[in-house]
């Protein structure tokens, strides 16, 4: 089958039964309800994106698995071109939607799935490496997004999965069948769960042989029964139900996060990936992180470029881009954002092969990604708000804007240049407020602290791959010190 | 009279005939508009913190012009010590609301006019002085709120006020008359108008004399007769009709900010504090913002005690209280904050007195305040995120919490430590959003940058301040340098 | 006695016989010492300003216990009037230094002795505030200088006093006899040491009973039996025997710090103000830390001064104080020296009485100040590198442009603005050079870094005075949880 | 030829007849010169670590153009991962020296000269491309260091070279004959010249018409006639002529600048590479810098690994390694030298080819890599200074620890965790010292400011390669905004 167009992605999202709970209610229609569409948008735009020949040589390869051409969501990367292409990938769609596209984990989950279940089956002489790989093309040949999901509540931080008081805080294999598994737990934070036809599941930390039992990973259709999920709330989420385009200021596209429920869900042999050999747990999980932590370097910095340049309009628009302390703050806006790029391209140009051949990004170097992507996102979202004005968090609404009375005051006083309308204006800066303070910050701001680990996470990596022995016996030689 | 009590505030601001709209509406009723209200309940707070002993010695003085204990929000500083107070004032104010409680700018309004009036009338032979001395005794018997009104629209900002496209970008005397003028513009992002009995109009920046007209200051009651205002949206403004007392983190107070109109409002000879005496406008700028920069080393600092106060508690319901890289980040956290209350305590210790009797804060130290004022309230809320963690924008809403179905779910799942209550732990997130993303980020983050002026302002007034002339002679003494 | 003469404390310090090393040998005349000189030259400093009718509101005040006008350095503060002088004082010494001058240690021991003697009489029935202020009055008519040591060697650091390996790593009482004690050990780090009449011990840490031995006080002549100092290297500091007065930089004054060793040195018992009783050694401590923070909010942003003078002459001297970004540097200098400024003046304004009558700064406000210290001078200096340019490190030698041959090519090649001669250029750029590189650097930047203590200390402070519990109470009560 | 070892080159060095002068005297013998001397090491090792095989991948390639093993220092880039190998090898020399090892501006000249006159050739019909393929042969073969000489001293940069009061500011051809060009002019802060064989000139500004003879590009060898350089002074310079190993903290290697006058040189025909064709000035500067500004990703993170070793050595030696402070400030200085990292191998593996047929970098990324440089250094060296702890720069002088007399006391009173000699406690503080106030923060705190350009000059191409209008674009996409 040939890749899904946009529009056959939402219609194929249509026939999946999911079950979504929002404000207390179920939704009976996801896909089109206004909250939740410009998620799916999103999506859509990385099969529309794909269906684009300008963009062809990013989003889309040839799949060795399938001899198609495939999306490179669905893709395992062979060499680190493609590392490095995945991050151009992400940053264009960054660039095309100015939100989270959701696609990414899946990816990023199948290719640490891929190396992890040939290392487990080559240990155990399991079979996970041919399960997943018979996954892996059916989902190539579809076309489909698949979720990856790991985060576990996780209850009280300092005990480990099996010391929990509920047992359930972690999902685990509560039984064990001839022709699979069932499980019980959830997933919290799920970026983009709705708007995926599977989902991959692993274990969220490196676990012991106490936690046999959490040390599972496997792939189910999102509509599998026991599987529900419910809503996160996001800053201004119910501004899109008022039908203003203006007011909130990406119209089009967002991002999503659920809590999933998985109440007892069987998982057939086929789809099984890891099943209690722990110690492949923490394979699994640092790998993963590693390719995700990779990932900020590229979707974030495309948000950041239209973050840069809704800056940099709203400074026209105000009169102000000739300033000085304009400009300066424009180039640093872009400093850090290239900075992020580099981490991202850097980690992607050092990656290594990896036993079963797919390619691995550097894990120094994705840490170190991540770790700066905790901290700039947040000082370019300052440097806008100082450029925007205040007139970002005071402005009228677009109903006030549109009333017949008011309407005129309005446009009469908050005009900045002449030439620009003041409809424009409150645009430019209803986009700055949704990427800062809006539905938006959610994921340039607080996804880019958590996502793909808390700062904390990529510290500890970063004490673990930074190699100070060498360091300190470099500085011994140099100090002439004999021990 | 003696003070008010809250409620008695809350009494008077029903009598008022406010023209106030939102979302393209008149709301007759602004005082219980669930949007609005909250806002009026900060206002109120001032007024009930007045009546508390515990407080009485911050809240409240002896004023010399009418012989009674009034609030400290209404009083003309007589010493640095007064200085001093209010800074403490603000900083109980925050810490009561987590909020901007908007009867600071009515206050710094006060003490500029106080001596910029003395010295326009030294210099003209005017009777501003006396004016404002009956305003200000007016206003203290009946403890009113007076907001203080700057900023202008100010349209093209490389054009003086005369020479805008539209002549009403920047309000001015559109007619004199024997027993008064008459004026028109707006003044934009008001803080509490909605809340006050009265306005001070001031003028936004230093004028030549082509701008005589624009050079003009005086008092009128909000629902005078040509005053109308529209409330500017604020980042999660509709969650506060949802019904929710936990989604909107701060259920009991908030913030407002209204474009205000002036459509040719009358005003009486004997409230008009300057009337074209153009080269006292700068003055009169000067010390507002000066003021009102030493104000945001008050309050906000208030603000973020409950922001620290509230991540102290999420860490501790996530069980994470004791890693030490928790503990660090509130040390730096309040490490910031104290930063900012000693440039408040210090531009007030080192205040002077003016030729009308009344004390100036240090400009220069008010400037610096304010600078770092727009810096670490971003840092503290980014400090805040990391340790809430990403729960905080993708926990599930108060409906689905309470639905019979999913509110187990959500009880088991997304509960912290085991004998803190889910519903207890979503309510500290659900506060620290409100103060890094939902309504009172707009006064913590937007407000605190742009607030009693923008960075590029107080870079200005230090450049001004600063006597680099005399640190290069020190600097060539030293180098012994002789020219 | 009247106060001293500049002149008259150099010849006092003739007459002293001190026993001081350096490079391995005993230098006789450490008054003459060109390495040590400019060190002197510092301190000689406070009583030169102290004649300077200009700064006597500043530097000199009457004492209550001599009845008599009194150096400020040897002052009791009486107010917080007093504290902020105080402060005031240290900025205007560092401006006419632009180092170290060495006299603050002696007065903020001063005032932490005397109201930690107070205290430990009042527990312990002993006599050590008599002693103190025999001793105090002493100082004062003999305007003495006075260096105040603390910092002992402490080998391991995680093991307390009486558990080091060496039992003298702290120094501690050896011998017990009717008239006095014998005392061994060291105090490293002391600055002004060689230029000061007496030195006050005190312990430099918390100690419990195990450690009684360690927990004494008191003062000695710095010439007594058994006490010798080695002087430590500063950054550059030969170059001050080669007799050039540009290359030095600031060839009039400089810093200097020494190993002291205390040998077995008999102390009277008129002279003991601590002797044993443990628990007060930790108040000590604290206090004599805290008086120290707040100094580093005076001196340092006086040599700040200097160094934001020095680098506005070298933007001028290179025909570059126009751009923008030129100007926009000077100008986050200030702010940051500012900043400094602010924290130093609040903790003063913000002190409180203590049982003994003298005045103690804010705990917490001083360490923050002192967090700001250890990273805002090393910012300013980058800022100062960026605007020197890279000659700053990279100039002739003055022999090079002295000599005939070299001399027409460096005037010829290295000047900058025409009007300006290549030899002024070179004495800026050497001055900056010192401040952040040589000699001066071991001041404003490592001095700054772990003086008063190292930035750990100061945020163990910060938490233990930060009030968490009732910041946490406020959230609380804001988010209406119940508990 | 083969390539030279070490002792070979410094065999070459001895042979050249070099004008150098220092502290107003020629120094006859530069090889051997004690404050010279660590600076010919630094280069020396360059040609050591290129025969040891286990460095050969990094430091050494085949030339196409001699068909021979070359040091990859005189090679031109055939590919991003020749780029990639440059970085990497500059990251090995810095942690092998703790230095500037002075080789890579001749690389980098060679580089920007490569196409540069490939593109002047194809523009003017010249055969300045053959010339220097000429001089690249003859390094390769010979194995020759080369300086690349860019910075003019500039006098008043307001005004352009043909406009400033001494026409010498800029070098410039002041005499052409048949046989070749006569120039005149120096060239400031020039690395490693006194090391080299050979220089290659080239203009250090973009030029217009009037500029012609300022747009020169050419090779000489360093002991031309006419040629002579004045050594710069570096912080503690002397300190390397007291013979102490320890107080100078890197005994072995160091950098070196100079003043280097072209007094009336002589350049004949096939030794110049530009000469007149003014448009290609800008060309040339601008690709130099590029080069340049990407090593600083190289070598400064060698240097930065030598000093995050050294800081844990320090913590390890004074017991601290266990502190989570300690712990903590190790991995933000090892994040920020990796960030640095990642910068410096982005801008190499986004290299693409120029006309001429070698590798350019990517020139946006490189900007953002050197301006980091211009800020991480310092903060590295910031946190090294607090872990050191303040004996780094109290410490005595190796001739203190050596006396008979004192040597006990020191090695008692300044040991640390009992089984470390106080003696390599004092070197690897040393070091530290060497590193972040010795000659060697010349290199590494300075340099990393002002080489390859101010911090300024990476802003103006950070502003136009940034793209701000197809950035602009795409948020006006975002927003629904048309024009």
């Amino acid at each position: 089958m040939a890749l899904m167009t946009g529009n056959e992605y939402v219609e194929s999202m249509r026939k999946l039964n999911l079950q979504v709970y929002m404000f207390g209610e179920k939704i009976e229609n996801p896909v089109d309800d206004p909250i939740l569409r410009p998620s799916l948008n999103s999506v859509k735009a990385t099969y529309d994106l794909a269906g684009n020949p300008e963009y062809e040589e990013l989003m889309t390869t040839k799949s060795p698995y399938t001899g198609e051409i495939v999306n490179r969501f669905t893709h395992i990367h062979e060499s680190t071109a493609d590392l490095v292409k995945k991050v151009k990938m992400q940053r264009l769609c960054g660039q095309k939607t100015a939100a989270c596209f959701q696609r990414c984990v899946g990816m990023d989950a199948f290719n640490a799935v891929y190396s992890t279940t040939f290392e487990t089956d080559e240990a155990h002489g399991t079979n996970y490496h041919e399960n997943f790989l018979s996954f892996l093309k059916y989902v190539q040949e579809k076309d489909l997004t698949v979720d990856g999901a790991m985060t576990d509540p996780k209850g009280d931080r300092s005990l480990a999965p099996h010391a929990q008081a509920d047992p359930d805080l972690y999902l685990h294999v509560v039984e064990r069948r001839p022709d699979g598994i069932v499980v019980r737990g959830a997933k919290a934070h799920q970026t983009g769960i709705i708007n995926s036809h599977e989902v991959i599941v692993m274990p969220t930390i490196a676990m012991g042989e106490d936690d046999k039992d959490y040390a599972v990973s496997f792939a189910v259709p999102t509509d599998s029964e026991g599987i529900f999920m419910i809503v996160g709330r996001q800053s201004c989420d119910t501004r899109k139900l008022e039908g203003s385009q203006i007011d909130v200021g990406n119209s089009q596209f967002g991002g999503m996060e659920a809590l999933v429920v998985f109440d007892n869900v069987f998982v057939p042999n086929d789809r099984i990936f890891l099943n209690g050999e722990y110690e492949f747990a923490g394979v699994l999980v640092e790998r993963f992180a590693g390719y995700h932590r990779q990932s900020y370097g590229g979707c974030k910095v495309g948000v950041g470029d239209v973050l840069i340049g809704a800056t940099a309009v709203a400074a026209e628009y105000n009169g102000a881009q000739r300033a000085s302390h304009v400009k300066d703050k424009l180039i640093e806006m872009t400093h850090l954002n290239e900075t992020l790029y580099c981490c991202g391209i850097a980690c992607s140009a050092e990656g290594t092969k990896t036993k079963s051949g797919n390619y691995m990004i550097d894990l120094l170097l994705a840490n170190v990604c991540k770790q700066n992507v905790t901290r700039f996102p947040y000082e370019i979202a300052r440097l806008a708000e100082d450029i925007a004005g205040g007139l970002m968090v005071t402005a009228p609404s677009e109903k006030d804007l549109k009333n017949p009375k008011l309407g005129g005051y309005i446009d009469k006083y908050l005009r900045g240049v002449e030439d620009v309308s003041t409809e424009n204006r409150l645009r430019i800066l209803r986009l700055i407020e949704n990427l800062t303070l809006g539905s938006a910050a959610v994921g340039y701001r607080t996804e880019s602290m958590h996502g793909a680990g808390s700062p904390q996470a990529q510290r500890i990596m970063i004490a673990r791959q930074g190699n100070l022995p060498m360091k300190k016996k470099l500085a011994k030689t140099i100090a002439k010190i004999e021990e």
